[in-house]
C-alpha cells in the first residue's frame, strides 16, 4: 500500500503519481497541438518540418484547465458524478482537445483521429489548421456548451445548465481575465437563484493565473483578503488552492475538491431532506497557479513561465531559430511521453483507466448535446386561448396579455424544462398569469407582502438582461426550453451574446452529432412605439436589425399585429429548433383584427392582402399599403380607411407582414417569397407606402432585388421620440395614418391635384392632434380607434 | 444658540430644521411635477382638473436622491467642495429637476420657468407632458451627465468624470436595481485605476430602498455582513446610513458624509504629499431608506410605502377616484408647502440661502456641461508620421502600427486631457508605440517584471469593454478627449451604451445651453478579415451597421485603405465635435497606396477614383471596381491588375470609400454624394462590382436610391469564418481577387463568352489556393502582393 492519505493530503503516492502523469499527458498534447506537424512522439529529433507554419493557440490558460479536468476525473470517479465542465477561458482549446482525446471521446465522434500514433498525429494537425478545428473551446469539442471566444458569460451559461437538472455538477472555470468583466462580475449573484432542493450544483473555480494578454488581472492583484471578503460577500465559501509545486498544488487541490464537494451534497441532502429550502453558502475554489505552468521560464533570456508573455505561443520562431526549437523540443520532452504513451501512441493503460466511463465523461456528457436530451414540451392548445374578434377592431386587447394564460399553461403543463426569463419585466409585460401557477425563483431573504417569490419559482427575474440571456443559453444548450421577454430597447445589451449563440448554432449545424436545440425565443412587448411615457432612452427598434445580420437559417423575424397572431406564432416559435426567434408585439391595449382560424392561416403565410380591408376587389390596386408590427398595422388600417371613404374609387390594397423574412429573396432567406409571389402581392409597378415598426432602411434591404422596389416607400421609426404620448411618437416619426394617406396622395400618379382638399385636411389634423395632445397632455381618445373619423366627419371636414 | 452637535449628531437643531424644510421641499416639487397641471401651492382644494390626465413618472427612487442632494448641498457649502451628481436612478428626473430649480439653474436655463408661482405651474406642467421634458434625469436636466435610462452605467461614468480633476467630487447614486446589472458590478473596481494625487474622487452611494419595478432587490436581502464584505473586497470602506425616522437619518448621514469626506481629504492631502501613491480605501455609503419614503403608507388597503408598489404613481386613479385625490392632497399638504414657499410661490429665504452659489451648484458645475470646458487637442503634424510611398503597393507596414507614433505623441502633449482606452488590447492592436510615454493607470500591487504599469498612466486597459466605453464617455462629457480601441467583434458589447451616447449626442444638439463635446473616437484594428487566426467567433463586422442607425447627424464611419489615410482621418476624428466616429483599419503588415499628399485628399473626398489603378482613362468604364475597407481594397486592387492584364482592352475603373456616409444620398447624411457626383463616379449604367469591408447589404441599404443600383453588386463579409488563413477568410466569404474578377465577367455584357477561359483560370486558382493552404497550413505567400500573378504569368497560365 501506499502512504496513508490525510486531510490535507488525501492522494497516495501512487494516486498522486499517475494524477500528475495525466496532468503531464493532457500538457503534452496541447504543446502537441499548438506546435507540431509531424512527430507526435518525438520519435526522431525535432525538426524544422516537423513544426506548423503558423504558430496559433493560447498556451498559458492550459496546464491550468488540464489540472483542474484531471482532479475532478478524479471526484467523478471516486463519488460516480453527474458532471459537466465550462471553460471560461476558451482560449484554452487545446487543453479540453486534449483532454477529450485521452478520454476517447474525441475518437468517438472523429473517426479519423483515433487513439494510436496516427490519430494523435491528426489530432495536432487539425488544431487551428486550415481545414481543421478552431483554436477556442468551440461546438466542435465534446462536453462544451460554451465557446468561450467572447468572455463574460461561463457563470451565467454554467448556473443556466444547472436550474433543473438537480443531479448535476457544473464545474465552471472562470479566468480571471473573464472575471474583469461586466458580465461575469453580475453572474456570481446566480446563487440567489439556484435552489439546492431542485436544481443542481455550480462549482465556481476562479483560476487566478495572474495575467491576460499583456497585463496582470485586477483580482490577481488586489489584497487576498480583500478577494475572500468579496467572494464571501457573493454568498460562497471560498477556498484557496496556490502554489507552483505540482506535488504540493496536487494534494492540495485534491483535498479542497474532496471537501467542496462534501459541503455540496451536505447541503443537497439537507434542502432534499424537507423542510423549508435556504440559500446555503455554496463552496467555490480559487485556483492560483503559474501562468504557462511547466512551459519555458525564460525566451531569449525574458521571463515567460508566470507572465502575460506566456498568454499564447511562448516559443514564437521555432521553424526558423534553432535555440527556439531545441527549447520546445526540451519542453515536449520535459513531460516524458515515453511514460505516457505506448508503441502505438495510444495512452499507457494506466491513463486510460483514470477517466470516468462512458456517459459519465465530462465531454461525453448527454446534457452538454442538449438536442439528444430534449424534449418537446406539451403544449396546451393555443387555439383554446383565442381572443374572440366578433369584427376587425374588436376587442381592444392587449397582445401580450391575451398571451398570458397560454404562457401559464405552458409552464404549468412542463414543471421541469420551461422557464421564464426577464430583466423584472414579466408583470409589467403584461404576462403575471404566469403567477398563478408558479413564482419568481428567489433564495434571498422574504419579507411579509413579498409578491411571488420563492425557492421553486419558475419565472426568472433579474435587473441584468446578460444574466437572462446567460441563464438561458446555458438552459437551452443542456436541452431545455424557454423565454426570454424584455424591453425592445434594452434588449440590444445582449447583442453580442445573441452573436455568439447565433454562431454556435450556426456552426452545430454542420456538425453531424450535436443535435438541434430548442430555438431562443425573445418576446419584445415594450416595443418602440409604447415607450412614449419613458422617453428616447427607451426607443429602439434595431435589435431586429442586428438579428438579420446573422446567418439566414438560424434568425427569423415576427411581428405579429394582434392577440390571435401573437398566440399563433408563439405556439410556432416553442415547437422550433436551433433558430433565434424574435418576436416583437404590444402590451398595450389595442384593437384585434383576426379570428383565430385568419389568424393561423395567416400567421403560415408569414403575410397576406387583407380583403377586407382593401378596396381593389382582387383586380390590380392603384396603390398598395403594407404594414408589419401592431401600430404600423392600426395606422396602416386607419389610413385605409380615410381612404376609402374619401376617395372610393381609389382602390387600395392592405397587406400585413407577420413574418419579416417573407421579404427576402429565397436565395438570401429561407422562408423567403419567390419573386412571382411576391410581385402579385406588391405588384410589378403600383407605389408602395409600407408601414413598418422599425428602422425603414431594413425593409429596402429585404426587397432592394425585388421588381417593384422603387416604387417602395417605407415609414419607420427614425430616431425620433421623447416623452409624450402614443399618438404623437407616430406623428414624430411621420408614420399616422394622415401621413400615410399624404403618401398615397403624393405617390399614386394623378392623384395630388384631384386629393388636394384631402390633402390638406390630412395636415390640418395632424396639427389639430398635436395642438390637442400639447394642451391636454393625453391623445385625442378617438386615434385609439381605426375607424374614429368616420364618427367625426364633421370633425375632419372642418380640420378638426 | 442650538444644541451643540456631536459626532453622531453633527446637525444642530437648526441645521436639522433647515435641511428637513429643503428636503421637504424638493419633494413636494417631485411629487408637483409628476401629478399637477395647475394649482402648484394648492391655494385652492384639489379638484381633477387641476391633475394631469396621464400620470407619469418615478416616485419611489426619489425621496433618496433628494435626501442625498439637500445632504451633499450641505457639505459643498461647508467645506466649498467642487462637485457634481451622477443620477444612477435616473428615473428619478422629477427629484434632480426639483433640486436644480431651487437651485436657481432650471429657471436660468429655461427662461419660462422662474422661481414663482408661474414658473412652478409650468415646472409641473411640463414634466412628462408632450413639448415638455422627459421623465428621467435627461439631458434637459442642468448638472446631468448621464441618462440613466438604461441602467449599469453610473458608476463608470463617474469615474470617468473624475479623471484628470483633481479637484472634482463625484457624488454617483447607485440604485439597488441597477446594482444587479453586469456592467455596475463590473465598475466597482475602478478604483484600480484612479490615481488619488492626479484625480478627483468618487464617492459611491449604494441606494437600498429594497425594491425593482416589481421584485426586491438582491442586495437589499443578502446578509447585510455578505454586503460590506462585498464592498470592502472592492476595495472600498462602507459605511451604513439605515432607518426611517426623517430626524435620525438627517443626522446619521451629515455624519457619515462628514466622514467619509474627511477620509477623502486624508487620502487626497496623502496622496499629494509626494511619495509612492497607494491605492487608497475609498469611502463609500450605503443608504437603507424607504422606496416612496414620505409617500402614501397604504393605498386602498394595500401598503405602497417601502414596496415596490411606489415605484411609479402611488395613487394612481387620482383624476376618477376622489379618495385617490383626497390622498394626494394630503399627501402634498403633508410637506407643508406654505412653510417652503412664499407669497410669490418662491422657496423661502432661508431655502434659497442654502443650497451652493454659483458654478457650485452640482446642476451648474462646468465640467456637467463639458462642451463649455473643452479645450481643443495640441495635435502633432500628423503629415510628419506618414509612411514613404514609394509606389502604390509599398512598403508592407500595419495602419494601425503606423498611428503608434502619432497617438505616443497625442498623448505627451495633452497630458491632462486625453486618454486611450482599451479592453487590454493597445500593444496588440498595434500602438505599443503609447508606452514610450506613459503607462497603464494602475494602482493595485505590481511585482517585477510588470510591464508599464503606474499610478501615473494615461492608457486606460482593463478587460471590460464597458468599463472601457463608460469611462470614456464619463471623460468626454466632462470635457475631454479620447479614443477606444477594440477587435471589431466586440466592440458589439457596448452597442447598447453606444445607443444612449448617440441619442444624448442628437438631444443636445437641440438644447441651445449644452455645448459640443469631443466626438467619441473608435479604432477598430482587430477587425473580421484578420480574426482568421481567432476563429468565427472574433469575427462580426456588424457593428458600423449597428451604428449606422443612428442618426446620421451623429455617426461618421471612416474606412481607411491604408497607414497615410488612416493618420489623415484620425487627425479630423480627434478634431471633430459631437459625433460618434466609428474607424476600422487594420493592423497586421500590409501594402500602402497613398502618399500623405494623396491621402489627404482622398480623406477630404471620402471616395475617389484610383486612376492610377484604372484602365478607362477618363472615358466611361465597362466596369467599376469599387472598394471600402483594407482587406477589400487590396482584392480590389488585385483583381484589376489582373483584369488589366489579360483583358487589355477591358475598361476597368476603381473606385475606393474612406468615407463610408458619401455612399448616401444627401438628404440622408450631411455627407452624402449629390446623385450627380455620385452617378459622375459610379456611372448609370456600367455593372458596379463593389468588395465591401462588412455586410454585403448595408452597402445596399445606403445606395438603393442611387440611379444605378440594380448593376451594383456587393461582396462582402456573409458570416462565414473559422480559425484559417487570411486569404482563405476572404476566399470563403468570395471576396477574393479571383471571385472579384468572376464577378466582372459574370457581370460585365458580352465578356462571358470571351473571358471563359479566364474565368476557368479564376476557379483553378482559387481552388490551388485552396488546396495549398490546406496542405501547408498557410497562404501562398504571393497572396499578401496585390500584383503576385504578375510574376507567375505561367503557373496562372497552367491554372496554378
Amino acid at each position: 500500500m501506499d502512504t496513508a492519505a490525510d486531510v490535507h493530503s488525501p492522494l497516495t503516492e501512487d494516486e498522486l503519481r499517475r494524477l500528475d502523469a495525466y496532468w503531464r499527458a493532457a500538457n503534452y498534447l496541447t504543446v502537441g497541438q499548438i506546435y507540431l506537424l509531424d512527430n507526435p512522439l518525438l520519435r526522431e529529433p525535432l525538426t524544422p518540418e516537423h513544426i506548423k507554419p503558423r504558430l496559433l493557440g493560447h498556451w498559458g490558460t492550459s496546464p491550468g484547465l488540464n489540472l483542474l479536468y484531471a482532479h475532478l476525473n478524479r471526484v467523478i470517479v471516486s463519488r460516480d458524478l453527474n458532471a459537466m465542465f465550462v471553460t471560461g477561458p476558451g482560449h484554452g482549446g487545446p487543453a479540453i482537445v486534449a483532454n477529450t482525446w485521452l478520454e476517447g471521446t474525441w475518437s468517438e465522434r472523429y473517426h479519423g483521429v483515433g487513439r494510436d500514433e496516427a490519430g494523435m498525429a491528426r489530432l495536432f494537425r487539425q488544431f487551428s489548421f486550415p481545414g481543421g478545428i478552431p483554436s477556442h473551446v468551440a461546438a466542435e469539442v465534446p462536453g462544451s456548451i460554451h465557446e468561450g471566444g467572447e468572455l463574460g458569460y461561463a457563470l451565467s451559461h454554467a448556473y443556466g445548465a444547472a436550474f433543473d437538472h438537480p443531479d448535476l455538477l457544473v464545474a465552471c472555470v472562470i479566468g480571471d481575465g473573464e472575471a474583469e468583466t461586466g458580465p461575469l462580475a453580475g453572474s456570481w449573484l446566480s446563487n440567489v437563484f439556484l435552489n439546492p432542493a431542485r436544481d443542481g450544483a455550480v462549482l465556481p473555480i476562479l483560476h487566478l493565473n495572474g495575467y491576460k494578454i499583456a497585463s496582470p488581472t485586477v483580482l490577481a492583484r488586489i489584497p487576498e483578503q480583500d478577494l475572500l471578503d468579496l467572494l464571501h460577500g457573493y454568498g460562497y465559501q471560498p477556498y484557496v488552492v496556490a502554489g507552483d509545486d505540482p506535488a504540493r498544488v496536487h494534494q492540495t487541490l485534491a483535498a479542497t475538491l474532496d471537501r467542496a464537494l462534501d459541503e455540496i451534497a451536505t447541503i443537497q441532502r439537507r434542502a432534499r431532506s424537507g423542510g423549508d429550502v435556504e440559500r446555503p453558502r455554496w463552496p467555490m475554489i480559487i485556483l492560483r497557479t503559474p501562468k504557462g505552468w511547466t512551459g519555458p521560464r525564460e525566451v531569449d533570456g525574458v521571463p515567460v513561465e508566470n507572465t502575460y508573455r506566456s498568454h499564447q505561443v511562448p516559443l514564437a520562431e521555432v521553424r526558423s531559430n534553432p535555440t527556439h526549437l531545441a527549447e520546445l523540443e526540451k519542453w515536449l520532452r520535459s513531460y516524458h511521453p515515453e511514460d505516457l504513451f505506448d508503441a502505438t501512441g495510444a495512452p499507457v493503460a494506466e491513463l486510460v483507466a483514470m477517466p470516468p466511463k462512458g456517459d459519465r465523461r465530462m465531454s461525453a456528457n448527454p446534457v452538454t448535446n442538449g438536442g439528444i436530451v430534449l424534449r418537446d414540451l406539451a403544449l396546451p392548445d393555443f387555439r383554446e386561448y383565442a381572443v374572440d374578434v366578433p369584427e376587425p377592431g374588436r376587442p381592444m386587447a392587449g397582445a401580450a396579455g391575451a398571451l398570458g394564460p397560454w404562457i401559464r399553461d405552458v409552464i404549468a403543463a412542463n414543471p421541469e424544462t420551461f422557464r421564464l426569463f426577464g430583466p423584472d419585466e414579466i408583470a409589467s409585460n403584461r404576462l403575471g398569469a404566469a403567477f398563478e401557477v408558479t413564482d419568481r425563483a428567489w433564495l434571498a431573504d422574504t419579507v411579509p407582502g413579498d409578491d411571488h417569490l420563492s425557492p421553486d419559482g419558475r419565472v426568472m427575474e433579474v435587473l441584468s438582461e446578460h444574466l437572462c440571456q446567460g441563464w438561458l443559453e446555458g438552459y437551452l444548450l443542456t436541452g431545455r426550453h424557454g423565454v426570454f421577454t424584455s424591453y425592445e430597447a434594452f434588449i440590444h445589451i445582449v447583442d453580442s451574446m445573441v452573436n455568439q449563440h447565433a454562431k454556435w448554432l450556426k456552426v452545430t449545424r454542420g456538425i453531424p452529432w450535436r443535435q438541434p436545440l430548442a430555438s431562443l425565443n425573445y418576446l419584445l412587448s415594450s416595443h418602440v412605439w409604447r415607450q412614449d411615457h419613458n422617453g428616447f432612452s427607451h426607443q429602439d427598434p434595431g435589435f431586429i436589425d442586428h438579428v438579420v445580420n446573422k446567418k439566414a437559417e438560424v434568425v427569423r423575424v415576427y411581428l405579429p399585429p394582434d392577440a390571435n397572431t401573437l398566440l399563433s406564432t408563439m405556439d410556432h416559435c416553442l415547437r422550433s429548433r436551433h433558430y433565434i426567434n424574435v418576436v416583437v408585439a404590444g402590451k398595450q391595449p389595442a384593437p384585434n383584427w383576426l379570428t383565430m382560424p385568419e389568424a393561423i392561416q395567416h400567421t403560415r403565410r408569414g403575410l397576406g392582402i387583407w380583403e377586407w380591408a382593401s378596396s381593389d376587389e382582387g383586380s390590380e390596386p392603384d396603390v398598395v399599403l403594407a404594414c408589419c408590427g401592431d401600430v404600423p398595422t392600426l395606422e396602416a388600417l386607419a389610413a385605409a380607411d380615410l381612404l376609402r371613404r374619401h376617395l372610393p374609387d381609389l382602390k387600395v390594397r392592405l397587406v400585413n407582414v407577420v413574418d419579416l423574412m417573407r421579404l427576402q429573396p429565397p436565395s438570401e432567406h429561407p422562408h423567403g417569397l419567390s419573386d412571382k409571389e411576391f410581385d402579385t402581392i406588391f405588384t410589378a409597378d403600383r407605389p408602395v407606402i409600407f408601414a413598418y415598426h422599425g428602422y425603414p432602411w431594413l425593409i429596402h434591404r429585404l426587397t432592394y432585388r425585388r421588381t417593384n422596389h422603387d416604387n417602395l416607400h417605407v415609414r419607420g421609426y427614425k430616431e425620433e421620440g421623447t416623452t409624450t404620448t402614443p399618438f404623437d411618437m407616430v406623428m414624430l416619426n411621420d408614420l399616422d395614418r394622415f401621413h400615410l394617406v399624404i403618401d398615397v396622395i403624393d405617390r399614386v400618379p394623378g392623384l395630388a391635384a384631384r386629393a388636394a382638399h384631402l390633402r390638406q385636411q390630412m395636415v390640418d389634423t395632424r396639427q389639430a392632434c398635436r395642438d390637442y395632445t400639447r394642451e391636454h397632455g393625453e391623445d385625442d381618445p378617438r386615434v385609439a380607434e381605426w375607424r374614429w373619423i368616420r364618427e367625426t366627419e364633421p370633425g375632419l371636414r372642418s380640420g378638426l
